[in-house]
């Protein structure tokens, strides 16, 4: 399990141009274990989007107790990058097509003036949001829906039935925070909720719009892609445990 | 009042070599009135140090609303400096030689492994610390006391005696936040307390020892100056409001 602030990188997936965190995690294993890892993230988050607890999985040959490998680990990472547990799991373990539990928070500080030491963590609205109304909305987007209008169009992923299975609103200090699990998100799915939440707050939507855009199934109908700064992978559950992958999970994710 | 992140400046207070709080405040101050701006600011933090409520002053004769002028400012300023509100106050006020109440926190994360998004915001411990050890040794340095042992050697500063008016210490997933509350806090204090305290949590210290080390006034008794990023000034109160200077502060402050 792996936390980052993704200030500083191009998201998790190794791009050509620019940082990333699975560039970084390579690079700092291929130093301990000396020999060339392949890592497989279980959510490759976007340009800016921090984790608290990412999971990703290599094989290697190199005996060293599982569990020790996190403590050897962070001394090769950059202060941005820390694991947090480290654990042995079976050879058949994908970390994307085992079934998950996956929650998100994205949080919004809603006050006059911006606060320094939040900019990077969260994003800044001075417009007074309603949040009782932001509350009505969420709830109906909680459940089993078809999301086509909460996502960004990947043409390899023709699913888009999720199941939002908790969506709690929290509010402390002028910080308003989204909090939300599922069984697996669309593409910007929880960024584009906030975006269209904001708008709510705002009073430009009423709750109940909400409810008709989903059922639109139309990205035109949503709000905007709020900003990657105010959203945090808190964590991804496994249910069935490390065990056999779902076999429908890889098309759901549009991979083979 | 202003509000900063201060991992990238060199303190407060205007130095020949680096960037400061002051520098940048006083920078867009002159940007914005057009005439040459002398800043006095009531905390001079150090390096490192944050700050969610410091207060500053400056005279103009540019008729501009005062309550206007932080959202002005704030256009000026990069990210990491926020003022927070602004307003007229007599020409008398002196924000450091009027009778203040001030605030700090000092936030320590006690946890196995570092979370890299705190890490610009608090000290990170990994050995567990006693809180219940910690409130026991606070209770003894509340009060008014001679605080030579827990302040850095200032030759013009030789009045030592400062009150604490609360001091509590708070915890919450991990996070250990001192949170004092004085009437003037003299050189490195709130740090050093800090970092004897941290001593007193790990156990090299028993929590009677902070009461033998302030009797002894000597600085070689308490524990280390604690790092600088899990320092906050949270507020400055005037509990006399913006009137007439304290004749008996300048001398306390070492200044004249």
């Amino acid at each position: 399990m792996v936390a980052y602030d993704g200030t500083n990188y191009c998201g998790w997936q190794v791009q050509p141009n620019g940082n990333t965190i699975q560039a970084e995690l390579t690079a700092a294993l291929e130093q301990l274990l000396r020999h060339r890892v392949s890592l497989i993230g279980a959510s490759r988050t976007d340009s800016g989007v921090h984790a608290r607890g990412n999971v990703c999985v290599f094989d290697t040959t190199v005996r060293m107790p599982a569990e020790k490998m996190s403590y050897a680990l962070n001394t090769y990472l950059p202060p941005d990058i820390r694991i947090q547990d480290s654990c042995e799991v079976p050879l058949t373990f994908h970390p994307r097509f085992c079934r998950t539990v996956k929650t998100y928070e994205y949080r919004i500080l809603n006050r006059r003036f911006a606060d320094p030491c939040q900019r990077l963590y969260s994003y800044f609205c001075y417009r007074p949001l309603n949040v009782e109304a932001m509350r009505e909305a969420a709830g109906y987007l909680t459940g089993t829906h078809d999301f086509t209008s909460f996502c960004t169009h990947k043409p390899d992923v023709t699913d888009h039935v999720r199941t939002i299975m908790d969506f709690s609103i929290l509010e402390e200090d002028g910080l308003i925070t989204l909090r939300i699990t599922g069984n697996g998100f669309l593409y910007n799915m929880v960024r584009i909720i906030a975006g269209t939440l904001i708008r709510v707050g705002i009073g430009d939507f009423e709750p109940s719009y909400v409810k008709e855009a989903l059922e639109a199934r139309d990205r035109e109908m949503a709000g905007e892609t709020a900003r990657p700064e105010g959203l945090t992978l808190i964590r991804i559950e496994y249910p069935d445990g490390y065990g056999s992958p779902d076999p429908g999970s890889r098309e759901a994710w549009g991979e083979t």
